[in-house]
């Protein structure tokens, strides 16, 4: 793919343009992200109409919102009249007053009013992502009728992702096909001759983005209804609104478990303050919790004092016990979003962590042992006359922490759990917080036991 | 949804058959994930042919190469037969000899062909997510015949994602179209008079899959063709097998990003020797790499005897640097895995993490100043009289740590993808240990600055 250089003026919009005009939408967003906001608006609003409706419909396309300040007002009502509903609401979640307020009051009541009732959906809900244009049929209808207004009504749809058939009485949901079935029906029979036995499967329009994306995945679904109480039809969740969201979803699930707080917009964009905000926290919080470990290490002051070569290895001991905590977190985080593990599995994973991390610890101290002899042998280091103490010592607490950090690597996602957090919230510096602390207090308790009366 | 309770003899397996009849596939499988194998055959066996190919059609039950081993010969071989071409190649991965070869030579020719074509490109590729069943005709058509032929012969395809048109002399794809768009047509006008003016997108069998999401999300598309290098269709790849596919990735991401090898079965599935292969390896590479922080401070030995509450602050500084390398890595991760960034981009995020660090590092230094200075006039700890410049040296390194944390932990993934890793090797254990051996440098570095003449 080309990429199109930066450009301002006039005759360099125009040659953009007319590059651009044979484009696909998605490609040309491409190079409407690369371009200045005032460029990519005049070209925007120089495009074919029906062009531009696509491009501003791409979700992938930066600062929508922007770009319409940038537009004379007709254009950006007109424009905002002809993409979807979930995207028009996605766009004035992001304009500015008085912009906002100024381009609603001139949009149709139709549009208004399903825009305003798309907005109160909080972010990440099944509600913020349904598009409110979709096929609805009477029961009462004929297959012919259906493919009629199919062919007439509903002509501009690019994908007919299902054909719900509602109770005319109430306006419940009560069945749904698809165009497949439509086709190879009778003309003259019901509707509901060509449709499936059952309800459909619906979701209310407060459930998470990542419930909607797993039954969409389970039921090999290509849209999702979003039905009030009544089972009255709100909208759809359609599969490529999902996969965008999944995507939105693992850039989050990745940074969190980085231990910062997901960022709201592209690396790139996000400004200076906002990135300090986002990762100032939790490392501040983070540090305060680790201070813990100086308060610990004042407590075996004399133990410091007497035998130094002990922190030698205290980087090392405690990096394997955050290192083990942070692999297990990672299993269970993920365990418990896709429900291979259940909230009361919690034992079963504990007594899988346990061997496991007592195994590793072994390998690890082995390893730690067998370092100490060479450097030792080799007259590399000289860690004095105790120096096998000292390995054994090294050993023995690899073992108890990488058991205790694998241990509690994976207890911490059902703990948050427990107390109603999103387990994601469980990061590896977290982990690796929590059993610091501990690490100290196992590494200088084995000291004590093995060193007491020779190096102590 | 109810959980069926676990039943090996016949009466309950007739039980758990009747209560299952009436219930949606997926359903089906979850209640039989929740079997032991010989139950679930047993169940699978007798429901009604056509729900037994629905439920061995679902990516999520476990372990179908078990179950159909379970089965009569006969009955495996209809059941292949019957589920999509993908599946099939998936099951048959699993199959173990001799019950492979057996089941293979009884397949019918067309279905043992597309069967040993897909097994042969490795997973994670275009190839190995496609089915080979899709809806093909020739450029010549007209809409009318189009249409009967999706009716007549394609009557057992439950979705038609798309339509697509090839050149009868050599198989080459021309078109692709909607059954939306067929509907609206002329019965007697050429099938090209409803598709759209350009070649459809496709990729190669080779492509990853996370790739081939990208190109699903970024065209909104319901399945992608997978052609060869002459442009005929292989397959296509459906937006339910990449919805799938996503969440197989989004799980090795986080597991890996933990520090370990991505696991290829769920976490209560997998064995223990596998458990501690997949963990094993990288904790022991990271342990050697941290080895190296012990012998840094050997070097600083005398520094380290001499002024022993040096050492108190050494797990917290060094984690501050490991906690904001594990930000700035998780942060780009995504950032290359979602094109933001581009590898020519690393110089500008590291113009973006140096005044960022520099930042963070500040306030950590602030609140480490703040908390020795409280000790000390609190009377909770004694740090000798030259308190003042312990707190300044703490300080002071925190500030070069964490900046040096941040760059470090965003340009690994640069790194790592310029000699052609992928960047999501990049781990947050992996960066904490690149940036302790330098942490601990430059606190003693420092220390050695600040302290010489005093404590030193």
């Amino acid at each position: 793919m080309q990429r199109v250089r930066r450009s301002s003026n006039r005759s360099n919009i125009s040659a953009e343009l007319e590059n651009l005009a044979s484009q696909d939408a998605a490609d040309i967003v491409v190079a409407l992200n690369d371009d200045p906001p005032e460029t990519a608006a005049s070209i925007l609003g120089r495009l074919p109409p029906d062009r531009a409706v696509q491009v501003l419909d791409e979700p992938e396309l930066k600062g929508p919102a922007e770009l319409l300040q940038h537009l004379a007002v007709e254009q950006a009502v007109s424009l905002l009249q002809a993409v979807s509903a979930d995207r028009a609401a996605a766009i004035f979640r992001e304009l500015d007053e008085p912009v906002r307020s100024q381009l609603l009051g001139r949009l149709d009541h139709e549009t208004r009013s399903s825009i305003e009732r798309l907005v109160a959906y909080s972010p990440g809900t099944a509600g913020s992502l349904m598009t409110t244009e979709f096929v609805s049929v009477p029961l009462s209808w004929t297959v012919g009728a259906t493919l009629q207004h199919i062919r007439e009504v509903e002509r501009t749809r690019e994908t007919v992702y299902a054909i719900y058939i509602l109770d005319p009485a109430d306006g419940i949901l009560v069945r749904a096909t698809t165009l497949r079935r439509l086709i190879t029906g009778d003309p003259s029979a019901s509707i509901l001759s060509v449709s499936p036995d059952s309800k459909p499967i619906a979701v209310s329009p407060l459930m998470d983005r990542e419930e909607v994306a797993r039954l969409i995945a389970k039921y090999d679904l290509l849209a999702v209804p979003v039905v009030d109480e009544a089972s009255r039809v709100l909208g759809i969740v359609t599969v490529d609104d999902i996969i965008d969201a999944m995507i939105a979803e693992t850039t989050e699930d990745v940074q969190k478990f980085g231990g910062m707080e997901a960022l709201e917009r592209s690396y790139m964009d996000i400004s200076f303050n906002e990135m300090i905000r986002k990762r100032g926290g939790w490392l501040a919080a983070l540090f305060v919790g680790e201070m813990l470990t100086a308060s610990v290490m004042q407590h075996y002051e004399t133990v410091l004092a007497q035998a130094v070569v002990l922190t030698l290895f205290i980087p090392l001991i405690m990096s394997s016990g955050g290192n083990s905590g942070s692999q297990a977190t990672s299993l269970l985080v993920r365990a418990i979003a896709l429900q291979e593990v259940r909230p009361g599995d919690w034992w079963r994973v504990a007594l899988k962590e346990v061997p496991t991390g007592m195994s590793l610890g072994a390998v690890l101290g082995a390893i730690g042992i067998a370092r100490i002899a060479l450097w030792q042998s080799a007259g590399l280091y000289n860690y004095g006359e105790h120096w096998g103490l000292i390995a054994i010592t090294v050993g023995a607490a690899l073992v108890g922490i990488v058991t205790f950090g694998s241990l509690a690597g994976a207890m911490l996602p059902f703990a948050l759990k427990a107390i109603n957090f999103d387990p994601a919230t469980a990061s590896a510096p977290l982990v690796a917080t929590l059993v610091d602390v501990v690490g100290i207090v196992i590494y200088f308790s084995i000291a004590l036991l093995f060193l007491t009366g020779t190096l102590l």
